[in-house]
């Protein structure tokens, strides 16, 4: 076997192993702590290269040995050593910016918020000055974080159309952008060079909902997000379904009502005419000056007027549209329409069960996100925690330490 | 180590080696015939694995020996030997069955269709009816077999929504079906005991064009078919979409024209009730008996009426809402579609730019199906043929041979 064979066939086996730890790293992440037999039958290895790719994880910083809980004991012999992310180990900065405001976190490997701050935005200021607003919020999130700690990526969630190849904004209506390169304004503003990861919100609040919150173990979920506009995020069989150029979802613009108002995108009757934000703020009188906190408007009702009830109605005809196309398991309501359903759900399921296909009706259960507001913030982070979980070692060896002392300088 | 785990190890090395059997078949009967270097290429396997494989697959009488063409020779070296399917080798019975007439073609590996028969059915026929004529058909389709060759099993296509747990037909609308086992009716017709699979026409139709039609390396597509009804079947990221009960894409049920005609479905003005083969043949003044004709009666016309053109115009807006939903790189236009869209392309395609977001608007094409009338047919020979692509001994295991013969008795 020639030399050059021989690299060969030992680069296959460093890519295997690196997989591995990445395929256990997302376990542990996932679970938050997990014994080491759980590991060896999630991933059909033996015990000892468990063990060893444990033992890399540790050195890594990334785990922590974790004594097992009580009643975790294998049968008669030792309880299994446990596995948990370490303190101070590697964090991601997670970015939702909405039409009004931006969140920023720190996130943590578990999803774990460790710092958080947000600010209001100008829903008509220019890209460069959201870029330097939210620039402003990733510094004071890094404020507290240890130096031995490393920043891995940036992950941002935008209302709006997100090219896959390239991250480029291709439209987000209600901030007034076209072909708005995000990421590269934010990492200009902050002056470093680390991974951005940038995504359409309802895609990920989809998939923050599907790691950790509502639809934890539902291989088919629609997240459907009121966010001023409507859209959703999908996840079929398991894995987030983008389309071709990263689009997919925008279901806001299917056909509600032919005769009805003029929306944004040219067309007149679009269901986000119906159920978006502007046309739920007139049913209930709200000024135009606080649509963009319809949640918080809607959350001080405790009843429902009949034009709020017909709004319901509408929301209800819409998800059985998107019920017969995508036939999901779990409907999660996101943005304001979480406020919404509380106030209107027999409507909504009323609406659904009259247009739906009894088929895909049967099996579908409409349910509030379990990760409240947070859900397009986390999967935010779970988007820049993804290159951890395809390669550890490549991963941290880009993550940035002392991002505190970069940023002040 | 004890004998209980070198023999846990010895099945997990022959699982993959079947794993890999079935892989190199996958890639055999997607091309055809392929030579050794582009399957250890392909599959990341050396020469020496690639060249055992071959040889099982040969000895199974499943490929057989194909000289490379001209021009593939290896650098100076000999020309790389070559893998094709076998004559005689393993088949499948396709069933592609119609809202008048079912179509039943033996089909060999590569989607060769070896023999074919069709015959009317009665739509008002009880199932048992039309189970027994489309056993008829594969007793005919057998006929030539030769004695040597093995049937791996049976794969049916249906106009309606099918249950992927257990392939009952939870509703076929123009045949007034509910609840129809339609794979046991044909087996007790036949007698036999023999792997049934059985699907949605239109998933079958994207299934077959991303196969071998007009969608061979496109990952997002979608097949729209007209088939008296209307439904679409769904390719996102190179697999099925099939949602959680296996009904995604009912997308002839999506709200067009709330003001519109009632819908089978219960609703009034779904898209099917504007671009449904009882739409179309309003528009053209074609008789109610020939509307599951429809196909040949439009290919009759060589121009359109302006009531055609508003049905293209229909058409193209429809497909807007299934653009804007899936971000698809390809929408295939089957059933009626296909002669639809040669009469009506420009308002096809003007309804679709009108109606669809820019962004996914930029990345879609329609086509008309690789296949031609195939497409159903073909995807039914793709999922009786799937458990060869798994695991050939297996399948091959429990085929049939000598059918020809069981069916004469
Ligand atoms: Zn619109
Ligand atoms: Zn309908």
């Amino acid at each position: 076997m020639s030399p050059q064979r021989r690299s060969g066939l030992g680069t296959n086996q460093e890519a295997i192993r690196r997989h591995n730890l990445g395929t256990l790293l997302r376990h542990v992440h996932g679970a938050g702590q997990i014994s080491r037999a759980e590991l060896t039958t999630l991933m059909g290895l033996n015990r000892s290269t468990i063990a060893g790719l444990v033992g890399e994880l540790e050195s890594l910083g990334i785990s922590e040995r974790a004594t097992a809980p009580e009643g975790a004991r294998q049968g008669a012999g030792r309880p299994s050593a446990g596995v948990r992310i370490a303190q101070d180990g590697p964090y991601v900065i997670a970015v939702d910016l909405g039409v009004d405001r931006a969140v920023v976190a720190r996130v943590g490997l578990g999803g774990q918020v460790l710092q958080r701050a947000q600010a209001p935005v100008s829903s008509d200021g220019e890209a460069w000055q959201v870029g330097a607003a939210v620039a402003a919020l990733i510094r004071a999130v890094v404020e507290d974080v240890p130096g031995s700690s490393s920043l891995v990526g940036i992950g941002i969630s935008v209302p709006g159309l997100v090219r896959r190849s390239d991250g480029l904004v291709r439209l987000a209506p209600n901030l007034e952008w076209h072909d708005v390169s995000f990421g590269g304004i934010v990492l200009a503003a902050l002056g470093l060079d680390i991974p951005v990861s940038i995504a359409n919100d309802a895609d990920l609040g989809a998939l923050a909902e599907h790691t950790r919150g509502a639809g934890v173990g539902v291989d088919d979920l629609i997240y459907v997000s009121g966010n001023v506009g409507v859209g959703a995020g999908v996840i079929a069989g398991g894995h987030r379904l983008e389309g071709a150029g990263g689009y997919a979802g925008e279901v806001g613009h299917l056909r509600f009502n032919p005769d009805g108002r003029p929306c944004h995108c040219g067309n007149q009757g679009c269901w986000e005419t119906e159920v978006g934000a502007h046309a739920i703020a007139e049913a209930i009188q709200c000024p135009a000056a606080k649509v963009a906190q319809l949640d918080e408007v809607l959350d001080g009702f405790d009843q429902a007027s009949p034009e709020l009830r017909a709004t319901g109605t509408a929301l209800g005809q819409g998800l059985a549209s998107i019920v017969n196309s995508f036939n999901p398991q779990l409907v999660v309501l996101g943005g304001y329409f979480r406020s919404l359903y509380r106030l209107v759900s027999t409507e909504v399921n009323a609406g659904l069960a009259d247009r739906a296909l009894p088929a895909p009706l049967e099996s579908v259960t409409l349910a509030l996100p379990g990760l409240g507001a947070d859900s397009a913030l986390l999967g935010a982070a779970e988007i820049a925690l993804e290159p951890l979980f395809v390669d550890p070692v490549a991963a941290l060896g880009t993550a940035l330490d002392d991002v505190q002392a970069r940023l002040a300088g």
